[in-house]
């Protein structure tokens, strides 16, 4: 069995969670992992079974026992590592976004398009086991033409306002989650209309952005959709999804956290998922299976460059709508639509 | 115990349930079924155990011995009858709508308020044992602040086409039960985007309607809303709602009709509540409980003539806002604006 | 529409449900409502449409216009009013039990039998749509060779001490319910071994009964089975069954009692039914339209008075099996061994 | 952090399961891996990224640089194996069961305690989150006194007559899972009443075991309970557990395998576990996680030496009551009872 030599930029929340999951694959042999927070790289690296713990990423990169780049670093040095590991032919796995803008992001991933090099966007949700079965049962037509689709994505609490002034804003950062899902499933968005508020803490609106959002999608197909966004959610982490079509439809929805119902006097309880580190468990785990057996087979890794384009560009579109308080089609988000 | 003689005006499909009904209620006397179609009007008083069929309504209305008319014929006749009901002064129970047009549910509404007869319209599902839960329990204040509401409401199969031709559209025909429930459990609504297209049935785009449609709605206290309705569901009649606020949400959704679960080789089966009879079989009965309550105490029926009224008002503004592919204002939808 | 004249005799708890029921029966006509309390007599003949009220049940029964009799009265009473009914010739239903003794329960039962008449027990739970559907589908075989059953049935709190005194012991009191599930979806029990206790109240072990029992069953077709009871469920009313065959399973679960599911800091939360009259009300309604459904169409109601002996023999042979800490056989169960 | 290096013993089905985990546990070192199929040892040994393969598990054993030795070897060899590594002083996690007899596994146990080496027998539903938290539960009283425990246990088809001529029948073999559950959630047990048939294939009668049994059981706390097991259960894997006491219950169910429902014109349909492997992937990963968290506390790990023993008893206390048609006490199963 071939190994690949990988290198792990970032030893953050979820780059701990790829080290994890990289212990787990055979034929995998970290040889870096790369963080300034050296601590945080030597933690990660004994998970992972690693070799080496190095301060910057671009030293991991260029390490000539590295195949395999995955970069899991601040969303700022997306695109300039990526490009790096590009050029030196490595293959990337890149969390999302490539960038907050669009023109960096269409010219990065034109980049790795042409040096050929293989690529994965980190959109995890895709590899949840139920949201991959949706999609094989959606692939055989079970429900016939598609018509509406509906899509939940409710963070538990609003990120620090230091992190919501630069996350792009709740569509770039949050909601391009649920665009994924709603591509992936349903197929490519022409146009949305989106209306928002700051309802949980005023000063988001002060920096700009929203934390509610309902948003009306169409998609080329004809289909009509929905994405239902808030930072804001008591009782955990809510993602849930609803495809339906004229013969039928297929909801994902979250079992409890536990199998466990307690009955009391007052009535029966159960219990939620918190987050979408435990809500997303297996994805994380088989996206990055997937990405190794890809590479292991030749294929072309998917999500892909342009599922990480589009998802912006869309979010992008969602942004202005919600700004300009009108719909915005697809269309007009052109490298200079979308620059302006 | 007083005593309450009923007529009862129309006895088709929904005539036939409110017969039952009332049969069940004590204090409850049925002078008078009226239906043209006389055989059916004799079923209906059989089972109301009433004591007289007639062919007109206006005769059962000018009965001396009718305190109160339930008005279950077809939609363009609810105007005039309630209007006869309310000048001779007798407590009314309207099935939705009164009218299509604004101007005519105004005046008649008016009319009903100034000469002060008790009145109630047939938005059952106010009085479904969840969705009533759900009022009481957002009253306390369970949610508090309102955030994000959803309702879904699809009916099996469209109805025959030329039923559709008189039937105002699918926002005033159907949709409007859903908007009821918005306004129900959120509150006033104040602007409305909506799209939507003839994906069932071409033909339903040529009498200028459509049959699957996403509306986004604006509340006054600003929440924000959506929702999805299809003329088609395969497996059955669709209705579901949920209310989302800053501690916590409500979701009302179907159980299966029945609480039977079948393992089999292929996995878990349940069935599906297939129409709107028997989902809200509980609701229509205890709607008219609810109305006959209220006559004996004396207090304002609910929904009221204003209930009546602005959810015309929304399914008018959805309309036009997908005819003209633009988000409407309620306030657009003044007598001058809906009459335009 | 051929019309009944009905005696209603008893106007407790479940004499009022079953009034409210019979108003909603076309074709039925209430002549008679016996209690010796003659206010409780008089609201259920209102709730019923009924014609008079009297103070004896006898005089209700020998009324020449009255063609079916139910027995609602305290269960002492089952058996002479019974067989008082049964030798004028009119149509019985009775709640159960017939009598706490298998020698005067097969007496009467006989008798009903010569005589000819129309008889129905009340065993209400085969009428509730769930154990409806099932019975329907274990007929087509759905499940192939049946091969465990079990059955779940706890009140939410033991009745008064003096009523358990008088009441028969749980088994025949209580868990008879469930032992005629049994026999319904699975066929005759040919044994049992019981093990029980007083845990919820000692003064139950002090009149020799007990208030929680796990028993197993043994059925002719060779299946196997299991009743739980308990006389305390501080959640409410829990009644649920399971069929375990070669091809599969079906369980008749409870679903919350409202569809309604309330999502908060703590996890989610949804309730759960409180008794039997919530959890059973269509059941009750069901099962007195099929007795004169049966009636109507001159078919033999049921279940027959055969049930009504067979499930009383189970709940016996439970009752000694507990006694006697020993496995009982239902051949035991004669006239004499039950007599002894 | 300490490094601990492990013998993996046996690269079977349950072998390569471990293996995996092992892989993804920072501090482990899997210095051997052995099977007479050296095939299955190297793929063993690459999953769980391991130093060498040897054919012999004493060979691993002896290993000056193991400290940890998992058994999951043929049951037979599990006495004699955990023996020589006890008596080599290595910690030891032990597949259940340690002998199919009573006085073999109350040697072991014996000895592997006085030896004091740290010892876990691999009893997994426990590690599983929903027995985890109910065990949590119930021990903080949210239940009150404890009165009636259920268990069900079915396998999707029963493995070859060849495996069940040696597996020390169904309940040594498949129902001590649920015997160790009742025993961990409610206590030890005191007494049991077996029935049981060959339903699902008469050759299991011809070697004088049972594939279908439901059985009584006796808590030396008093509460009450049954188990429920079947070698086939078509629609896959049925494991559930209900814990039911004076302040309400705890019921242990199956979601779907998948939170995904597909509805369609024939209702709703889910999918289920298909075998342990899928339900309890979490509680495998787990459960050597705890027994690695034990070893490096110092703790002692759980599941012991007693619950290894204990469950034994159980069980050949069930094999015994279905053999003789009768009730046995537990503590009729001494050595000497046991060995007659």
């Amino acid at each position: 069995m071939k190994t690949f030599g990988v290198a792990l930029l970032g030893a953050g929340r979820i780059g701990q969670e790829h080290a994890r999951n990289l212990a787990g694959i055979a034929g995998v042999r970290v040889v870096a992992v790369a963080d300034p927070n050296l601590e945080a790289a030597e933690r990660a690296r004994v998970v992972a079974r690693g070799e080496r713990v190095c301060a910057t990423p671009e030293e991991a990169i260029d390490d000539p026992a590295v195949d395999v780049v995955l970069v899991c670093t601040p969303t700022p040095t997306h695109a300039p590592l990526t490009e790096r590991a590009a050029r030196a032919g490595k293959a990337i796995f890149c969390e999302k976004p490539i960038a907050l803008e669009l023109p960096e992001t269409l010219r990065v991933m034109r980049l790795v398009d042409e040096l050929g090099v293989p690529f994965q966007i980190g959109f995890q949700r895709r590899f949840d086991p139920a949201f991959a079965d949706a999609k094989r049962r959606l692939e055989t037509g079970a429900l016939g033409q598609l018509e509406q689709f509906r899509a939940v994505g409710r963070d538990p609490a609003p990120p620090p306002l230091e992190y919501l002034r630069i996350s792009g804003g709740i569509f770039c950062d949050q909601a391009i989650h649920d665009i994924d899902i709603a591509r992936f499933l349903i197929g490519d968005i022409s146009e949305v209309h989106v209306w928002g508020a700051a309802r949980v803490d005023e000063r988001i609106a002060q920096i700009g952005d929203v934390d509610t959002a309902t948003s009306l999608l169409r998609f080329e197909n004809g289909a009509l959709g929905v994405i239902e966004t808030s930072r804001r959610a008591v009782y955990g982490y809510d993602v849930r999804s609803e495809v339906f079509g004229s013969k039928g439809k297929i909801v994902l929805d979250a079992t409890p956290k536990t199998p466990l119902w307690q009955y009391g006097e007052g009535g029966v309880h159960s219990d939620h998922y918190h987050f979408f580190m435990d809500r997303f468990v297996d994805a994380y785990r088989l996206e990055i299976m997937a990405f190794f057996d890809a590479l292991r087979a030749g294929t072309k890794p998917t999500p892909s460059t342009r599922d990480a384009t589009e998802s912006l560009r869309v979010a992008l579109a969602m942004t202005r709508s919600v700004q300009e308080g009108r719909s915005v089609h697809l269309n007009e988000m052109t490298l200079e639509g979308a620059a302006s």
